[in-house]
């Protein structure tokens, strides 16, 4: 089978622990002890998050004397595939030392007039007071919104559209290479009125980004590796309880807690109801157990999955 | 043909430039439009320095204070590679649209006990005066030498000994695509004493890694392109003038300016002596006129070419 596996960032910079290289190195390690037995038996794409990775090499950056203007925030996104990349790129080495490996640098196109940029809703960097926040926003061409009690930079999170490098991934594949991509969602570019591309202010989310991808690679899974072992229905009621199967419609009702889940379950959804493949939001600790069926929330057309 | 095609870090950010993004991608256009006709008949690898862009991530990541320590090299040279690669994929993929381009993430294997690692000699980052250097070196534990009329922090530069992706770099040659890889001369990595790979605290010479790149790959040509026009012979002397055809003997006997030129004459004097290649000094504007013969120092077994 050929596998498409998410990495949330957070898997790879857990809460409240130091954006250190040893950390992150540590933690790197362990996400791939769990997807090395993959690739095994199976075609393995990994692609990962960068929000904790880029929100500290934008601040190091907006704070940097040599610069005029920070670093926009595709070349920060470049930034992170190179570093995360390397981490992971070494740790498959080291766990897997005959199989080859590839870490590439890749862009994901997103359109110029997507409504993300025009209301732009990620956060990013640091807060601010109200009066420097719009100080900023009028200095270096920011947009800012009010974040509780404080301001900070937002950017726009368009929608993927393609992975500008979908051929190369594709015959790196069929050469036997497991494929280390998407980082970040990849780095988001638009085209230009000359038909060229060029990189934009923007976060392109990484599950989605792994979706499109998934679905141009005729995946037969695509994983999404988190944090917590399943989809929660009724969550934060008395009647909570892990999702096992679902179908896309059935997940899609199902309400879950806010943030980063409702981009993983669009993606898992999408990609089942446009290629009828398998997608499974589960714990990356389980990866295997999840592609087994004994673990994770499984998403198929039928809502059923070697049972 | 086969090529690879170093690019000086200074070509990608010149002495005296502001290290902003804006000013480093139109400089990596410029170098691409330079590079790109060769593409259109040979195969082609390109390599790049990253002097001054790990200097400023070196700089930055040193004063951040969510860090306990500072992102040690190997993890900085990995962002450059992001960020470098990123900017040379795009400008590729929109100077030569239908052409394969890969920007890979790499790591060069270099010896634990290199004597390099005892008395570094490689300058990075920000140009100082002594007083300040000597302040700085006292502070942050850096070692620093004098260049040229200022100072800077040295690190060690231990001897490639190996492109650890070198079978990924020819498999994607021979798929047709264009390969950027060896970014700072690749992350430099040790083998450990049980076998598995480590990032190392060093920055590997652009171009000995190159040449032993375009040994491992057979490669016809390697280009050593900079701001240059040529190797200088009696260099600093009223003799002095261009050296348009050597042979390696020849060109090791040539006293030529300090500085970076060391490394580019043996790793261009080492490819011509090892696989019996053409090797090549000189200003990447020329690109095209030195594959022809009509430009920069042109190294064969011989001493001719295309006479």
């Amino acid at each position: 089978m050929r596998i498409v596996a998410a990495l949330g960032g957070n898997a790879l910079l857990q809460r409240g622990q130091r954006p250190d290289a040893d950390v992150q190195e540590a933690n790197v390690r362990r996400a791939i002890a769990a997807l090395a037995p993959l690739a095994d038996e199976h075609e393995l794409v990994i692609t990962h998050g960068n929000g904790p990775q880029v929100g500290v090499l934008a601040l190091q950056s907006a704070s940097d004397p040599r610069l005029t203007s920070p670093y926009p925030f595709d070349v920060l996104g470049a930034q992170t595939q190179g570093m995360i990349g390397y981490w992971l790129l070494q740790a498959l080495q080291n766990e897997i030392p005959r199989q080859p490996v590839a870490a590439i640098i890749n862009q994901t196109l997103v359109e110029a007039n997507d409504p993300a940029f025009d209301n732009p809703t990620k956060f990013v960097g640091e807060t601010y007071d109200e009066q420097t926040a719009h100080k900023l926003a009028a200095e270096r061409g920011w947009q800012v919104r009010q974040d509780g009690d404080s301001w900070r930079r937002v950017v726009g999170s368009p929608r993927p559209q393609r992975i500008v490098e979908t051929r190369l991934i594709r015959l790196l594949l069929e050469s036997g290479a497991i494929v280390i991509c998407a980082g970040g969602g990849g780095v988001p570019v638009v085209r230009d009125e000359v038909g060229e591309l060029r990189g934009v202010e923007a976060v392109v989310d990484k599950d989605l980004a792994s979706s499109v991808l998934a679905e141009a690679l005729d995946a037969d899974v695509l994983m999404v590796l988190t944090d917590v072992p399943a989809v929660m229905k009724d969550f934060g009621t008395p009647n909570q309880a892990p999702i096992h199967r679902e179908t896309p419609p059935g997940l899609r009702e199902v309400t879950y807690a806010a943030g980063s889940m409702g981009p993983k379950v669009e993606a898992a959804c999408r990609f089942v109801e446009v290629t009828g493949g398998m997608a499974a939001i589960g714990s990356l600790d389980e990866a295997s157990a999840i592609l087994d069926g004994k673990s994770g929330t499984i998403v198929t057309t039928t809502g059923r999955y070697r049972d």
